[in-house]
């Protein structure tokens, strides 16, 4: 809900003690409760505490209840998911030369992200998405992260399209590279072998169609957090193939050896073990869920409600939102509101219904372009990825 | 541009010492200087200090080469400017609490924002610009902020939409009613005429057609900086009409006879006194600037330069940007890049040219689908209210 408290930002709460913030009204208990929880990581300190779940600190989602309604999700309240320790903040010393190796086309060479300004510039509304959100639903309890709906946001990327890149040096080199491989540029720990570590991922070639190479995310240079001096955004595909701190990106007649491509993110079934055959986490699948109301912003009276959440797929627009009351038996169109970011970016969708005392479970289920429709039941994996089960994302709600 | 350290966090920042920052690269001199500038007031603490110039304590705007290319200013960077002390944070207390009372309608009340809550829920981006944003640029120098591009911004409302409010009222009362009357909610100083203060702004009823009171801003709870717990929102219209902490809404025969209204934001003559007879600061007009290349961000190399900027109108949509480097000599055409927000928001621009060494003007000229086109000349006025004078937003650029 838009109102919560928790989503105060963190700097205006710092103005006084914890305390007097509550005898003012100004911190919920449960903003004092955070205070005694998990800290930011510094590298994240700018972000909203109060608004944000803190796993680990490479592992930060919002509250359910954080998110707004505004279609946008600012940086401060965007999900953190790092496989490897933030570099150090002084790479985005010299932003602008910040070098990025482009291979597997013609003419094939080291670029600056100051020669990248030159060749093009789009903007872009993505759905981020990490490939666990959901996990936290799958009774088996994978291992990995329990994120329930926050490990995903809607933002606005500015870069070059990558295709203009690759058109500057002579487009793809032959029609057997038909994998777009990106690799970040994390420091790797010594004494391990770099490819079971290094974040590599390979992607189908047609995903270079609209892939970007960022540098500013929502009107701002983008920060160490999400990736910054320069990520690779691809987008409809889930989060780990947006690669950050991006140092290579190659045109592959193969997969990525890399531990993380041939056997992570593999849709392996329960009790299996991952292996290339699988299934990678690529396009993302259908969803939606209701952000509002939600039991964590306090009692909902009995009356008109207005139901509100976020609907997205994966490279196909959201076409219809239903939302149920009752766990699915009786469904009610809902509207879209706000503007339309285009067919990576989230939609918001409300409807107005009007609900007695009682209780209650709130459903949505979404349907795109491709008339794929969200499923009620998640699909079982051993590792918890792309669960869009409408059922595992319920609200229950007692109306009084 | 994006690259500018100047929009790092500031909190970024304070993660180190000034000297060692600037030692590791992550603050640029200019950094050092604001440092020892004004600091940003408390209530607004939580801005991007180094992007932002604070003028006053109610007037601060982000410099020119902080702007980003992505559409949406963040929240951290968008322009301050209170006609009133800002009220004490107590008010986000309780933000369901919040009252305004609705008037001229045939069953007035007053409502509780969680009450307005139930009734409707819309999100629409705008440009939020003061009428004085360029009054810098008057070579008579108005008394106010000098503002040069800084006081304008674009941002995603969310809220419900007023008309809904004003059919849950059964509608406004009676023909005669034609104005819309907004009053804002600050505390106004003993002593004085009321009137002589308050926030009272009169609009033609038709912006009642787009018009929002919102609660939410970019995602996030409003916050006081910006009118929160609740802003009457009027797309297309100049931002002293966004009444902050709004109170009132009524629907009135006449226009308010409060000073801001009668006497304040008219477009005067030079030399002439402020009088109802002129017109007021209403509806914006058709407007562009380019935010990079900007000196402020280092030498500019010959070769490919991307340049880039904004451009919007009030509430008919900009169809079109031309750019000059010649300081309007010769016109280059510039496409739009990224989501198009809606007709009350601004696009990004962007031409790719190739410029050899020498000494530029760089002009952009906007036109929108009403056919209005950004004029070379501003309209003069004492105030120094509406500047959309294309020369006047030059950008003088050295390549080397």
């Amino acid at each position: 809900m838009p109102d919560t408290y928790a989503s105060l930002h963190r700097r205006q709460l710092l103005a006084g003690s914890a305390g007097a913030l509550v005898a003012a009204g100004l911190m919920s208990r449960s903003g004092v409760a955070n205070a005694q929880a998990k800290a930011l990581p510094e590298y994240a300190a700018w972000k909203h505490g109060d608004s944000l779940i803190v796993h680990s600190s490479t592992t930060i989602e919002p509250k359910r209840s954080a998110f707004g309604s505004s279609v946008i999700t600012p940086a401060e309240q965007l999900y953190i998911r790092n496989n490897l320790p933030t570099p150090p903040a002084t790479i985005l010393a010299d932003r602008d030369g910040w070098q990025v190796s482009i291979e597997g086309v013609r003419k094939p060479r080291t670029l600056t992200v100051g020669e990248l300004k030159t060749l093009g510039l789009d903007s872009v509304a993505t759905v981020l998405q990490c490939s666990g959100n959901g996990r936290g639903f799958f009774p088996h309890k994978p291992s990995g992260t329990p994120w329930t709906v926050g490990a995903a946001g809607c933002v606005v990327w500015s870069g070059v399209p990558l295709r203009a890149v690759v058109e500057a040096l002579g487009g793809v080199a032959d029609a057997s590279l038909v994998y777009l491989t990106g690799t970040g540029g994390e420091k790797l720990p010594e004494g391990v072998d770099p490819k079971s570590v290094v974040v590599e991922r390979s992607l189908p070639i047609k995903a270079l169609g609209d892939a970007l190479l960022a540098w500013e995310m929502n009107g701002a240079p983008l920060t160490l957090a999400h990736g910054g001096p320069l990520r690779l955004v691809v987008p409809g595909y889930q989060g780990v193939n947006n690669i950050k701190y991006v140092k290579r990106v190659a045109f592959t007649a193969k997969e990525s050896d890399a531990k993380i491509m041939q056997h992570g993110y593999r849709m392996t079934p329960l009790g299996g073990k991952a292996d290339p055959s699988q299934d990678s986490v690529l396009e993302m699948n259908v969803k939606s869920w209701i952000n509002a109301p939600h039991p964590d912003t306090g009692p909902v009276k009995a009356g008109l409600l207005q139901v509100h959440g976020v609907a997205f797929s994966g490279t196909s627009p959201v076409t219809k939102v239903e939302v149920s009351v009752d766990g699915g038996k009786a469904w009610h169109a809902a509207g879209f509101v706000g503007p339309d970011l285009g067919r990576f970016a989230w939609r918001q969708f409300a409807v107005q219904l009007r609900i007695p005392p009682g209780k209650y479970t709130l459903v949505s289920r979404a349907t795109d372009a491709a008339g794929q429709m969200q499923p009620e039941q998640r699909l079982e994996n051993a590792s918890g990825y792309g669960n869009n089960s409408w059922a595992d994302h319920a609200v229950q709600l007692t109306v009084v």
